[in-house]
């Protein structure tokens, strides 16, 4: 375990992580959590807790003692602006709050008072009401990361232990997406991949899969073009730079447990043809990792759920694997440049 | 277990079918597998069992005595036109055979004395070298099927124990789906669905899963607009016609363990959609299953794999998997009939 805390945010408090965060805290024992500090107001964990029946000791914390805290509290870094917020209830008035634990959580990673990022889920159209001009929570953190210089170029890899898939194309209607893959996009996805693949997961020659767009992967062209025309270009693209890239492969016959074996990360063209296999296999505790920022930044893959919030229900499986997640990369990370 | 036998067709002679038949009547017992009698030529058979070094006894068979045969021998139904074909070696001068082998699987389950067809694998291009005029395997049994009359619509279904799923559109480049998809044909599909999951599967009140064809099956349109133009009236048109379909869900989330305990089949919108999530759980050992002929057929998911023919490495999981369901699907249908 890294010595320095996580820095986990606090997300939307009418969603779900509030009482993920309490919950994940009360588990650390038996799910083997490494050290976190939640950014967050303290009186809201307390009447969650209060209210959920909990007894979770909260420790009003700095980020030096937060880590040697952990064993008896949960360590909180006060945030200002606390509001009553009703779980379910989202309200654009806490869209300050919200931010404000985001800035502070990547301040605290810059400033090494942190090892590393993890997200609680947030409703950008609730921060939309309150004037937030980001189009989400993985761009406003390359807006941070930047810091006023060029932006870095976020990419959304999902994992698990058995899987990690990266979507090239993300949130596109399926009918624009043959026109938005190029073999530029391809190229720079996969180089970002591989690089924090060595530098943050400690494989050295890391091993990518990608993906067809087409049905067999076009099947030499007869199901359609874009496999020959723009992802083989791409392959022999990055094997020329020495990145180890292998394709294109038919999708469907991709992700069973023998093919997986046979390489570190898979790149799939699209939403859906990314997603499908690791939901599949790891519904409750797949994890969404950033890629491509300066720091290392791990969220649940699910969103804030404010239908069943504040009932103690929603599981902490996928908060408990980003939080490991965060922990093992930012250990790798610290190995690798030592 | 039925009392008439499965037909089961040779495929391609060159392809792994000839192994797999020889080892799936002789792991018979420990697999659990229904009686079958492949049509095929017992002198290539018995070749083939020769230099894989394996004792199979053949006893050439009429289809009334092969299933009370199948315990103590493979029952064989003589093929005229055998030739010496080698593994892995594909030749045209087969194709008459594989594709009397067919016929004469189509009009044993047409006259009563088999109970289902098994086919094993061709390969397309082999026979429209030997002048085959139809599209696939498939297309051709619906050709037999019709007997001169009109040619009822198959739809392919691929099944394991835990998923059932049919892809709307099939061998399409992907660019294509978006035009190809409309409500008459997601209907006109689920109701060929529906109706054999009644009458061949023996569930009364199937429950259709439908998925969205966008990511977050359009998220309310602001991805794509197919989800609600298209997918929602199908929906509800089915739903007014008593099929009890649901949707349209995101594909992402459609597959996992507990999501797949809510419906009976998942009617996806293209191929990787519905091989996807199949093929990543039950690699080995899916399906495929044509719906829509006045018969059963099933066949393995898996191709005539030229590459291995011959070397006795082929699993024959899937094999054995089409012939029980195949078995399965007659009890229940002759139950439905009683």
């Amino acid at each position: 375990m890294p010595a320095l805390p996580l820095a986990l945010t606090q997300g939307d408090p009418a969603g779900v992580g509030t009482e993920l965060t309490l919950r994940a805290w009360l588990e650390r024992a038996e799910r083997d959590l490494p050290a976190f500090a939640v950014i967050a107001d303290i009186d809201h964990l307390a009447l969650a807790a209060k209210r959920l029946g909990w007894t979770v000791p909260l420790h009003r914390s700095g980020w030096g003692e937060a880590a040697a805290l952990f064993d008896t509290a949960l360590p909180v870094i006060a945030l200002p602006g606390g509001l009553p917020v009703e779980p379910g209830r989202p309200d654009p008035a806490s869209a300050t709050a919200t931010i404000a634990s985001i800035d502070l959580a990547v301040a605290a990673v810059r400033q090494g008072d942190a090892a590393a990022i993890v997200t609680n889920p947030i409703a950008k159209s609730v921060l939309y009401q309150a004037g937030f001009k980001h189009p989400g929570h993985t761009e406003y953190l390359a807006h941070l990361a930047a810091a006023g210089g060029a932006e870095p170029r976020p990419v959304m890899m999902l994992w698990c232990e058995d899987l990690a898939v990266v979507p090239v194309t993300i949130h596109e209607p399926l009918r624009r997406v043959p026109e938005l893959l190029s073999t530029t996009l391809i190229v720079e996805t996969a180089r970002i991949v591989a690089g924090e693949l060595r530098s943050r997961f400690g494989i050295e020659a890391p091993r990518l899969a990608i993906s067809g767009l087409n049905p067999h992967a076009g099947e030499n062209g007869t199901m359609g073009g874009e496999d020959q025309a723009v992802i083989v270009p791409a392959i022999e693209a990055l094997r020329a730079e020495g990145i180890d890239a292998r394709g294109p492969y038919p999708a469907d016959t991709m992700f069973h447990a023998r093919a997986r074996a046979g390489y570190d990360a898979a790149l799939a063209m699209y939403h859906d043809q990314a997603l499908i296999p690791i939901k599949t296999i790891a519904f409750d505790d797949g994890v969404n990792v950033t890629l491509g920022l300066p720091f290392i930044r791990t969220s649940p893959d699910h969103g804030t759920a404010f239908d069943i919030a504040g009932k103690g229900v929603a599981r902490p499986d996928s908060l408990c694997a980003a939080l490991r997640l965060a922990a093992r990369m930012a250990q790798r990370q610290s190995s690798a440049a030592a």
